[in-house]
């Protein structure tokens, strides 16, 4: 650390000047262990899955939204296409669990565990081994892209229902009460957000309190969210760079923190949501975003957007002259 | 404005979903009177110029790193340049002022004015006839690009001492009190910091008050602040769309905005900077930057780091589909 702090101070720039960058650069040339970092073959995925809530009224969209957004995906019409288009990152969709019948696509990975979970307001989720499936099947995807060599990743989600089981997850496993956070998601009005805080309170006084991350996405899921816990906790093994885009990837990030907090070296936070529980899980993780955009699409756009920045933060640390190379005097 | 916010609410996206992304969207889709944006041509025009002040102890660094860090820009060192040309965009350097004779450089723009303004705590920094030589000669630099087909165009610069003189300008257009928010510039202790205020006061004093922001640039200078206030106002008569950088060249935005208040219509403010006035000033102008790094290095780097964020705005705007193409369903 002392070597990399040393390499940023001697660029030809004011000490710090380059402010959160300079906090990016010396974090991924942690996690890589050099003074020249390299971002390869960055890849972003994004998890879908169907939740059973979503028949309680809990979002503004019908739950067949989940399926025709992925076929939006696969089309390459959706925000996420454009964004990872744009800066060459590659792009897959992870069938988690959605209620339809896919075609083959080179794009798309079939990792359903059902179509959908359970209604969480009256039973669990899932069952203990779904989740362990969860994970195991989402596993498997990230050590097959490491080996194709990607060494960045970024997280993403799809899934009519999903702040619902984030805002249960959250509030599992940190000690701050539903009603303090709960949010719009994609776009409630006054009223749907009432209905859908009292459904929440409901449903979490259904359930034991869980004692464990695995209970908490037991009772709560959903299968994209266990996916993606399971997943950044592969990338974390394999010492990839880990993008979190918004509030429920970061309620997937909480699940995987819990069960190892070393996966903090490896995390970057894109963005602050506009969802409103977003901006207090990210203080309870002492985390720091790069973008503060109000964006509450998901889809792992907030990575995509983010992605210039951090190569930016690598960029510097590899290609700007130092005081001495470029002959330009330091502080008086 | 009906027909771009119609355009924005039908892509496949909660309405507003993509927050800041879609008032740039529509900003730039109004400045360019279409639904179907370009960014064309993209330029970052870093102005440089000596001040007369860094001689009084107002700077961490001393005056000859003005000259030097041209040279660097020259050379393809500085971080603009990495940024600059991980986008693709393209670098000019403006010789508004410094004490060198530079050799030829494709890059180099030599609008030199005079070696450095005069010290503005004892005497104007420049005379009524230097200063409408500024505003004409980077009208004229401003006219070439335009030509070149270039739409956008972000505005940076370098000059020691250069906070300096846009305190005092801060101070003259608003009613702000300089106590309030000067800053460290490039890195300053607690107790230079002092000494600043000391003398940036004392200069106050020591001049009139400015009746207009023709005076306060004679007044207070720079040269390469009043070329950048007068290429931001020529780019705006171009209808080409203006990046504001952070504290130095909001203050030249904000003489040009004293001007001509349609000039706000172009202006994207790319980023809100660590120097302790820049937020008092965005503030006073309503802006609402993209970015918020902690930046503090100027040099156009925050125009640079904001482009693919713009970009992405316009990508969103060309490529998404709409619910209707995708066959999503809107919300219930």
């Amino acid at each position: 650390m002392v070597e990399i702090q040393r390499k940023i101070d001697l660029k030809t720039k004011p000490l710090g000047s380059l402010g959160q960058l300079e906090e990016l650069a010396a974090q991924i040339c942690s996690i890589q262990n050099t003074l020249s970092p390299a971002l390869k073959n960055p890849h972003i995925l994004v998890f879908a899955g169907d939740h059973g809530i979503a028949q309680s009224g809990v979002s503004a969209y019908p739950a067949e939204v989940t399926p025709q957004m992925v076929l939006n995906f696969l089309g390459g019409g959706a925000a996420i296409n454009v964004f990872s288009r744009q800066h060459k990152i590659k792009f897959k969709i992870v069938d988690s669990g959605v209620n339809y019948d896919f075609q083959f696509h080179p794009d798309l990975i079939n990792a359903k565990i059902a179509k959908g979970t359970k209604n969480f307001l009256f039973e669990e989720a899932m069952s203990h081994e779904q989740l362990l499936i969860c994970f195991e099947k989402s596993a498997e995807i990230i050590q097959q892209i490491s080996e194709s060599g990607c060494n960045i990743i970024g997280f993403g989600e799809m899934g009519i229902g999903n702040t619902s089981s984030a805002s249960l997850l959250m509030s599992s496993l940190t000690s701050i009460s539903l009603e303090n956070y709960i949010g719009k998601g994609t776009g409630l009005n006054d009223e749907q957000l009432h209905q859908k805080i009292e459904i929440l309170k409901q449903a979490q006084q259904n359930h034991a309190k869980p004692e464990s991350v695995n209970e908490a996405l037991q009772f709560f899921g959903g299968f994209e969210i266990a996916q993606m816990c399971g997943a950044m906790l592969e990338a974390y093994r394999q010492n990839m760079i880990i993008l979190v885009d918004g509030f429920i990837a970061t309620a997937a990030y909480l699940c995987a923190f819990k069960i190892d907090e070393a996966i903090q070296k490896n995390a970057i936070f894109c963005h602050q949501s506009n969802e409103k529980g977003h901006i207090k899980m990210l203080d309870f993780l002492n985390a720091k975003p790069v973008l503060n955009l109000n964006l509450r699409l998901g889809e792992g756009t907030g990575c995509a957007l983010a992605y210039p920045i951090i190569e930016s933060a690598v960029n510097f640390m590899n290609e700007m002259a130092s005081f001495e190379s470029a002959g330009v005097s330091n502080k008086v």
